[in-house]
């Protein structure tokens, strides 16, 4: 069976198709995107998730509503509005933006109607193959790490990481996850601790559903576990993902990351931040400078799951009781060991140089 | 409607009442105990939880033991066994074994028949009453800890805790919850951030429901959370229980605390700890030579909740994959601001001398 990709272009029908990823890992389900408003509700609502994969799908959603005024389906007003729908549609991750202004730049340099919609096209597909560079040369970067670690001692190296910055959060291949599979592939004895990541549980639902596919070994925690495994001897490096990372080399990502950051400084072990540079928001100073999602409490109150083949969404909460849903928290920089970009490893303090000097500022 | 009690001797049956915890906050079900089976039972399969309960509900299942073999229903030699499988049915409460001991010690202290019987019962209630009375102390001393921060400024004392420490894992009032309940009581304004306590939610579940049941305003949040709630001055103070807390003050408690008291630390967050002195185990020198219990991965895997007003039994994780179960953890005596104890707040160093002036060594 043909491995189904994360997200993909329709050349023919021009539409985008993604893995509608909120009922895995119990069901494989794809999602046509068609117009703006299909790529807003796929963001929002968590079809798609992950920093580089909302850029791509933001891409596609810009192109859309830049066609639609094209074609005269809608009025040029209308376009404003779509794209701040676009922008809003979740608050934490850089790449969205970054994305979005990538395709409208595109298309206002383009003279003639159909050059703005092929211009915006050629944008969303440019955006994609160079997340996807991104992911391959940081699995590269991060391969090292992993290396060196591997050749120090026997036994399988152990990872930790958190939420899903894997293929499911990308074009291909992860960030987070890419020197693992790049490790794997290489024939390394890696193991992945992935943390469960409540309320959303995207560390159980679809990381542990991607290493499982690809032939990872890996065991399934409670986000709780990881300090103790930490404190054990249990786990040689941590990596994450980012939703943005600020200019001081403050890394924002989802809710939980903090606390395995402190517990990675408290027993020496290194924690690595797998940041593409479309993550890192050199306008923003610091993390604390950054929107917090705030998302619905119901995340927290009703889980899904499988009941006799059947997908059900159970509560799991008493009635009549509050919950705050905070999505993502700041890791500071100081409990950073590096950032894994595609142009190597950062120190998180050196953010600025490091990509002024590979050309990217 | 009267209030269920956590656990009741029911005087005229001779047998044992306790709510079944397992299906809160969705049902209140209770269950009655009868012999020690039926106590090992409740214990292993957490049908009751929590240190002081967990102490009591053995010294009645010792009680039923003794009882079973003096009545002729069993032969001496069973009793042994039978006190060796209670003796294990949670390994990491340090109340387990101490409790058994007792009643033990109270029956072999008897002289007849009736007097073995009745030692031994009355021993288990001694013990159920002392727990009732450590609980209530230290609500009094944990009050004068809520009631410094409520002086100091406007606004709600917000307390955040781990687990269920509450009236649900004692007799009643609980321990990490009666210095909440007695500051709700005087009418001070205290709101409690609840930790989900992933994998088994014991805090959704059960402190939610209790505290709703007080009246007490609370907000669950995921295991996650706690660490942005604390950077962003949202906690004031941290209150948690304990499973068993070593001579040299580490305190062993449900998996991930360790976690919050790592971030309490790094945000300058005072973090207790409510430890009754039958929790505090001098035999022991330190965390690391406490066994950790690690439970069924089936507890990761499914998750139990209410659809259309019935319990169901969830799959949450992908078919074939491993999850890691590691119920507990250890959070060092230099992470501990204060053992709340019932003779005061004992600094985490100085157990050893704190317990021997109040005539507990």
């Amino acid at each position: 069976m043909e491995r189904q990709a994360t997200i993909e272009w329709n050349r023919s029908g021009e539409f985008l198709i993604v893995i509608d990823q909120r009922v895995l890992p119990h069901e494989l389900r794809t999602e046509e995107i068609r117009d703006v408003d299909g790529a807003i509700e796929a963001i929002a609502d968590m079809h798609v998730r992950g920093a580089p994969l909302i850029g791509a799908v933001a891409a596609y959603g810009a192109h859309f509503a830049i066609r639609t005024v094209v074609e005269g389906k809608e009025k040029r007003k209308w376009l404003a509005k779509a794209i701040d729908r676009l922008r809003s549609a979740r608050p934490t991750a850089v790449n969205l933006n970054w994305a979005v202004d990538r395709v409208l730049d595109a298309a206002r340099s383009a003279t003639t109607p159909a050059t703005v919609i092929e211009g915006s096209l050629a944008e969303a597909h440019a955006i994609m193959a160079e997340e996807l560079e991104r992911s391959r040369r940081i699995g590269e970067h991060g391969l090292s790490l992993i290396e060196r670690i591997a050749g120090r001692r026997e036994g399988p190296v152990n990872i930790l990481t958190h939420c899903n910055a894997g293929r499911l959060a990308c074009i291909d291949y992860g960030t987070a996850t890419a020197p693992v599979y790049r490790a794997h592939e290489a024939g390394i004895d890696v193991h992945v601790w992935v943390d469960e990541t409540r309320p959303r549980n995207q560390g159980a639902r679809l990381t542990a559903w991607e290493l499982r596919e690809q032939g990872v070994p890996c065991t399934i925690v409670a986000d709780n576990v990881g300090g103790h495994l930490m404190q054990n001897d249990m786990v040689d490096l941590v990596i994450v993902g980012t939703d943005r990372t600020t200019r001081n080399g403050d890394v924002v990502n989802k809710i939980g990351t903090y606390l395995k950051a402190l517990a990675a400084k408290d027993n020496d072990i290194p924690f690595y931040v797998a940041a593409p540079s479309s993550s890192i928001d050199l306008s923003i100073e610091e993390g604390s400078d950054v929107p917090i999602e705030l998302r619905d409490a119901g995340e927290v109150h009703f889980i899904s799951g499988l009941v006799d083949d059947e997908l059900v969404k159970a509560r799991i909460t008493p009635d009549h009781v509050e919950a705050g849903n905070y999505a993502f928290d700041v890791t500071p920089a100081s409990l950073v060991t590096g950032l894994i970009t595609e142009h190597g490893v950062c120190p998180p303090g050196e953010v600025l140089t490091f990509l002024t000097e590979n050309g990217r500022v």
